[in-house]
């Protein structure tokens, strides 16, 4: 399969050289990534400065196209642009995990979603650590996944956001298919003075408040591979239901 | 009520003034916005840089709270920080439209979206123009609006995307209650070559290819000011059943 492989930790990143190592085996791979790391950049799409393309090279050997750009101005570029029509889109593996609300804020998995905007199936693909990362069974998983995904009757592009606990893989309890949690993160603000006294903030975020376990964030604490299928309708369709039929309508004389 | 307003055009924006000034008059406003114009950003956060808060004056009187991030950042910040809990976020008035799949890549919907997932009912606003806006009908209708809407039997809070024709108010043909359409763009990629002879693209979008005259697209295209209800769980339902009812399940020997 012709596969084209982005994430948002950029185009150096060790998830998407492991990727690309196990993919490469089976598959014609095309890198298009961010030139540097875009973690939280969410659904961003750069439209008020121009996007440049660098080829980049390790050794004599052709690695990839490095775009000034976010995850989703890559696979749009790829594309339209760079690589054209592709039979899947490869995003990851991302250094940390991608569940619960998180996704809202994810360049991982906003690269995916734009691949199936679209109309091409995607993965993302994140791993639930961030230090000393082993990537290599996550990516030998994601190559079998993709095997398996491909020979299974689904009618139209999928879109699957996966994460993969990191753990030795004989501990790893199996996979579960999920939702995404949509409880609330514990969030918080570490105010800070700078060097001149002026006050400066940190973002933060404890823990999810989850306790589902038939969620993506609790099914990867206990030790399974989560597989999301994600969808970008963001219509609210019971409260639009509730709306339509309100009897007392709002009457403005235009 | 407490209403902290926001935008994605910046704190300076016209859209956002005009907003205070009618709101301003039945209400309590706080405004938190981004310093600078954010536009496109998506749900993006800021988690890899220090956010910095100015507070802005207009001669001697208090105009709000910039801040050097995006839109989420901004109401994170305003609630948990700057602000406390209110009644209401409004985000807006943006200019420019803000339907169909490009309320994955808005500053101002992921704004009210934030305000959402963190407890608080929120609107976003936007117009349906760029040049020669006049904002002050849109202002008028949200507050309008406003006053209906917490009128209404609504058990949870609720989070509206609200996008206004740019007409003679009296050529709107009404208010409709619809979903957000899912159609694809016509996207492109301008190539051009700069002053060195390198290459650069900008990114651009032509039109919806939506047909639907139950979207927001379409609705709104008609002269319709359109009203849809907004969520964040971006769970494929359907594919998930699908996947969880496979009989060829993947086995994998942990």
């Amino acid at each position: 399969m012709k596969i084209l492989l982005t994430n948002d930790d950029g185009i150096y990143a060790e998830g998407l050289c492991a990727l690309y190592e196990i993919l490469s085996l089976d598959h014609e791979i095309y890198v298009v990534a961010p030139e540097s790391e875009r973690s939280a950049v969410g659904h961003a799409i750069t439209i008020n400065q121009p996007l440049r393309v660098t080829k980049i090279k390790r050794g004599n050997f052709f690695w990839g196209y490095a775009i000034n750009g976010t995850p989703a101005d890559c696979v749009k570029l790829a594309i339209y642009e760079l690589v054209g029509p592709v039979d899947l889109v490869v995003s990851g593996i991302n250094k940390g995990a991608n569940v619960g609300i998180n996704l809202l804020y994810s360049g991982t998995v906003s690269a995916a979603t734009e691949a199936k905007m679209l109309g091409y199936s995607s993965i993302s693909v994140s791993i639930d650590a961030y230090e000393n990362v082993d990537y290599y069974f996550a990516a030998y998983f994601t190559s079998i996944f993709i095997n398996y995904i491909f020979k299974l009757p689904l009618n139209s592009p999928f879109c699957l956001n996966i994460n993969i606990p990191h753990m030795n893989p004989h501990k790893i309890k199996g996979i579960k298919y999920v939702k995404q949690s949509t409880a609330k993160l514990k969030e918080f603000f570490d105010k800070r003075l700078d060097l001149h006294g002026k006050i400066y903030y940190w973002q933060g975020a404890k823990e999810h408040t989850e306790i589902d376990p038939e969620t993506d964030v609790i099914a990867l604490k206990e030790g399974y591979i989560t597989i999301t299928p994600i969808q970008f309708d963001l219509t609210n369709y019971s409260l639009l239901n509730i709306l339509k039929q309100v009897k007392d309508k709002l009457f403005i004389n235009f």
